[in-house]
């Protein structure tokens, strides 16, 4: 399913990113931010994981941006098979971005390929820079590291270099990005890297159209 | 299993306690300065779960407390039967405290009773007041809700009223104290929490013994 959800995403020109994280670790605001930004450019929508509550997709609603709620009840992760039919739901015009905020975990959603082409773990400066080798799963299958809230980093122990190392111990090809939505800190770098895989995805597609 | 595990921990006067927590609440650091003071008046020991590295171990082995560390691989949370073999292998001397630190993950260890006799739910304020809502089910099995870091309250939005509300609507008779390491706030609270429920399960050990 995740295999056929990439296709569908690829032929309708829709560029998907699946944020993953623990919980609180701030995606959603994060996302809220991201969002104010790139509707103005790009055509934008959100598929929201949580295991209960509409609270997430509220949030989203406010910034204009289309979402659908997908609530897993007991499930600790979302699956290919729920994000193809809310993807549907969606309708999104194309060429999109989709933003797929998973249920907050940092160990299940890693063994879940719902499809997507880039996969974004955040990890807030709170949680202590060894989580790459206590939960290396997520980090091993993500393409960037968003070092998130950077704004505390004053008030706690959390060494930047240190886990951008472990996480490369484990991912050696991972992209990272130290940022805070509070301070604004690397905030446009993240939006730069966001409209580079857009590109990317887009051209691809463009030269498979040319080559066929 | 985790049914005998019950009957074993308590018909050998150990009190467990499984803290259950997101990657980076800070579980680990609140045992180690609980230990440092526990130590001096209890027989204490812990069984340490992650994914991987014995990280977390190794700072609880600095207090002088005996651990036992369970990796999961990529298992998302402890189950039964390994505790078993870890508590076993601990070997602690009675009466006396087992801490259980589970995996870092807010949704799965819900759903795995390990045989504790109280269940600890830590949130740390960074992670948003309405946590309780978004993940319900770890709330609904948890004795106590400890919200740890309140040192970081004056840089974060999080409303420790509201957030207790919350976790009260899932689990009316949830205790709840808010705490920081940091601070050393309502740290002796949690210390008093803890040998109030070291003599709950020693009086009503003896009480049974007394009625045989």
């Amino acid at each position: 399913i995740a295999a056929h959800n990439h296709q569908l995403f690829t032929g309708n020109h829709h560029t998907v990113i699946n944020l993953v994280s623990s919980p609180g670790a701030g995606k959603t605001t994060l996302l809220v931010s991201t969002l104010k930004q790139l509707k103005h450019q790009f055509s934008v929508g959100v598929i929201e994981g949580d295991q209960q509550t509409r609270l997430d997709a509220e949030q989203i609603e406010q910034t204009g941006v289309p979402v659908i709620q997908i609530n897993t009840g007991k499930g600790c992760h979302l699956e290919a098979d729920r994000v193809q039919q809310a993807y549907q739901q969606l309708a999104l015009s194309s060429p999109g971005l989709i933003f797929i905020e998973n249920v907050g975990n940092l160990v299940c959603p890693a063994h879940f390929d719902l499809g997507e082409h880039f996969r974004v773990v955040i990890l807030s400066v709170t949680e202590g820079d060894n989580k790459p080798l206590k939960y290396p799963d997520i980090f091993h299958q993500a393409d960037l590291l968003i070092i998130n809230k950077t704004d505390l980093l004053p008030y706690v122990d959390f060494d930047v270099a240190q886990c951008i190392d472990h996480a490369r111990r484990i991912q050696p090809d991972i992209a990272a990005l130290a940022l805070s939505c509070r301070s604004g800190e690397n905030m446009f770098t993240w939006l730069q890297w966001i409209a580079t895989q857009f590109n990317t995805v887009t051209a691809d597609r463009s030269s498979a159209a040319a080559n066929r």
